[in-house]
């Protein structure tokens, strides 16, 4: 059992508190245990050259609030810090990979993740949460005429979990403690219907095997079923509000 | 009547989450009605150059989340915006004169303020929750040890209320859509035993004069004398907990 | 008496040298005693996007030279200070008092004022000394056809001025002595009519109470009826050769 | 068979100039086929703050000089690049899981990666060579006396190599034709015995499934056999002329 | 003698390897020596603000890698090092003296000097090479179409030497070890039909006469009727295998 | 004769405005005619790192106020320019030139050249008024004791001008009018005694020929006397003054 009793393969208490900014087409508070993000989807009328003609666009932002971190977190001035940059290309895949950008009309999706409190995966909590501030966004968008279809829109549902070996035992959904221990972390995106939007995982320390490799893919995919089931419930409750 | 229903000086409903971060040392969740601002205090070991050997030092920072405004803002990349600048200029010195730096021992107190949500008086609310994040902060950093007496380092309270003339009535704690079509606003910022600490005031469309300056004032003060009573509440509860 | 041998309403010698720059439309090197600042007034055909089609717009900027200060002032380099910024959007508000920027054709005003020597009340020379660079760089555009009505663009006149509380009394006007051991001062931004455009008074330690800020404001007034008359006179001569 | 005619899991032929630059302590020009990168290992003479009395470290640095892509690649003037922080990070991580960090002295292995041209496959490219810069430069190291042994330090080989799913089938190596038209592409940085260092796979088209991944992984641990046994040959004949 | 056995007025061995880029229109690794650098031309399809409609550009940049020097060249970030700005705009200088821009279509050939390895004379090595660059360009760009004549856009020659005093004695073509001992040098930028581009030289102590400058200036000339004829043979060898 | 009715040889009237500056330990404003450049010297108790132990350093900068030139020129932000980077290197390399930097004790002298109006030759009556300057705060040194003796610091004299060739005929110390209608033009950068510091010439359109270089040069170094008489005479008005 894990220090906070857990079983190897359970999550944190999850929460997606939908609709959390009054007016953000789509928002999501979303706590993975201690770590918290707020995640909102804007829309600009406009997109970037390379898609001009072309449908619509998704860009991705993260950034976590300077009193998120044990060690206060110095804000960003002119040179934006190297893991942020990584993991929001991360986030705007993830996501890109949900929507049919091609069926968008000529805009741009901007998915904003700042992380409120981070005590580990704060990455998979934010691409969790961003799905559900995109469904909801896509169906307002519905509502006011903008699309015809969010359905169409939207190709399938993403989320995201991470598991690590730790003291040689596979861990599901680590926290700040288990990640900063870990042999090797793994972070699994995956869609609704159990295939892989991207795997990225890496040896904390040397190297990992093979068999410890498929053990974590395993994990990852049925953890994201009940991050799917979780998602499912939210975007309902906060559709059928409209 | 202001179209929300209050009358002239009313405030906003103001609430104060304090401890809404589980790890900084304060923190302060303040929403002046649909206004919200994440504040908190945290606390590094050194003290910028011109403070060596002299003391603690305050500095404080203030930004927005891209999804707080109504078209999203978006995130500094290199030259931070002047608004901003503005604003966290004055929060620093607004707490500075709350606070008797040179009791402190040599640490800097980071006090960061960041918006949640626009509804106007964001830079009001910021210095109301970041005193409150800042009095918790300080009594914590007394319970640990860091410093001797909590009390000595704090000289007073403060807190802070905008003022406007709108369509050529004063009005109490603007909301946006006051604030943008104001003739006149004034924001004072003043103690918990009624002196001032700064007052800032413009006029938005060509000028006002001395005997309404001296109204908006009076206002001002007013209003925070019942910030100040919310303030106490909060913090008592909050040190009570400690 | 002060130091210098001033009263405590006097103002410095105050020198408006109109025309200092032969090629910019305005300009005027302004001294409050050995305080001095080049101010400009140059014109930019086009207006940025938030004014296209709505008239034209005015643009400030402030700025010091390496060697205007006691301790060489850095160049910035990428990250413009915090204090410059603060005080060129002060003078870009009080300027916009002064002018009727609807009435403007789509060009924008650049009003720049670079601190050639700085002693103190910097931003209030460099808003007197802009009015009048601006006062007659409209003239001159009313003369080369570009305006039809200077006098239609310009609404009022502007001058600004410091007073501060030194060892317990008021003092018109600080140099930098005076205002580096000041316990709280004022900058009193007014129209030639005696109209208030902008008031921003700080607390320099602790804080100070509404009789001292009365009084404050009552010598500001004062002492911008007489930056007035100096602005008319230097404007009318200028005017004049034109 | 390819449109260059290799089977699905042929390399490009490979190349390792080893020692291309006479000063640096290590360095190697690498080509994967039509891609060069220049990678080189030098030393300074510090370590990061974090790094202080805890050892060395290794950092490494990408970029691609502008006349390496069929557009012409702006240089980063201010802000870099994402895909090239991305990138950065990985190498880095993957050279540190073949070194001993806390065997090094108090020093700094700094890995530079410049692609020349590029023609897809850049980043495993980069590791590949850079790992060949680093073992000759740690030999460089001993023969001077900066270390005591050089052997100590290298933990274990590491080189890297993409395999991709084009038109549904499975390619080793992908050129940029192929990369850009990949449905599923996977990164996969293995030691010289066969376990993972790193894996990074994406969907670029949707999604992937389990039995794709898992195909992918055993191409890519196939591919890095071979890459080993290049490397060692290489180094081997470099350190035989030191 | 010099340490290398050169005489004074001889060069290092030069090498002009045209072509050392696949896909770029023209590209040579130039060696002086040690010293090498590879140049290349692109093509933009449009111009610089101030060119419209009014033929084509030319710009030159030029940057060190990381591991061309003795001591690591840290990457640029955000601030580009004056000694590249002021190199890099001798060498849009020089070349745009060979060049008749106003009979260029409306586009922008890119000319980048990227040091490999440095030991002395780089930014001679960069126009020498990069001459050779934008001949074959310009003849391909004919093949392509873009251009109707070459030879028509190519008004000159252009290639660079350095001379310096070294010890009381002239040297021509100095490498790092003279360079940094010199006590003076020049830089000369001459045509084919031996015409003056540019001369740049300067005391490293103190200063020189005016003999010793027509000396140098003799040199320099002559040694460019050297780089001239090796100039011309790598571009013949290159334009019969278009 | 020249459209200002001065002969090819002729100076624009010049003027050397000693101490313009009260508190900069040396200062010169420097005019060519309508050319005007703020010049200062002042002193930064330290040096930069690779002059520790070693002596003192000096440093200039050039900058030019938004107000100078006929269209406002933009202030940097972020990016310097690279025609100001090329113009400060110049200046620093001439003035150290005349400095014995390892006379001097450990601190730098920074030399600030600003350009209140610029009508051509900027960077030439920057160092001629920057000696000047250096010349003053120098001997101010050897008052307040710093230094023990100004003469043994200062080697020797520096001062600039340009030269160019406008319609095939030489003019001396051209305005920006003629410079920028020059088919070549050459600063010629000389000590007091007739030696050479700097020559920098370039061809405006295609190249010029080895006797037109020669004349030039000649006509530099005569004009350079001209200057240093002039340096001389206000140096030694100054100097009494002190």
């Amino acid at each position: 059992m894990r220090p906070d009793g857990r079983n190897p393969t359970d999550l944190r208490p999850i929460q997606l508190d939908v609709g959390y900014l009054k007016r953000a087409p789509g928002s999501c508070l979303v706590s993975f245990g201690d770590t918290r993000v707020l995640t909102s989807v804007t829309v600009e009328e406009r997109v970037p050259p390379f898609r001009l003609g072309r449908g619509g666009w998704l860009s991705a932002e993260y950034g976590m609030l300077p009193g998120s971190t044990q060690d206060r977190k110095k804000r960003d001035q002119g040179k934006q810090d190297g893991r942020a940059v990584e993991i929001q290309r991360l986030i705007g895949r993830a996501l890109r990979a949900a929507v049919r950008i091609e069926s968008l009309p000529q805009l741009t999706l901007w998915v904003d993740c700042d992380v409120i409190e981070a005590d580990g995966g704060t990455r998979c909590a934010a691409i969790t949460g961003a799905y559900v501030s995109l469904a909801v966004a896509l169906k307002r968008l519905q509502k006011k005429g903008t699309l015809k279809d969010a359905g169409a829109v939207l190709a399938t549902s993403v989320s995201a979990i991470s598991i690590g070996l730790v003291g040689g035992y596979l861990c599901v959904d680590l926290d700040y403690a288990e990640d900063s221990t870990a042999e090797a972390d793994l972070n699994v995106v995956a869609t609704g219907d159990g295939r892989l939007v991207e795997v990225a995982g890496a040896a904390e320390k040397g190297s990992f095997d093979r068999k410890q490799l498929d053990q974590m893919i395993d994990a990852g995919l049925a953890a994201n079923v009940k991050l799917r089931a979780l998602q499912e419930g939210a975007i309902r409750a906060a559709v059928d509000k409209l």
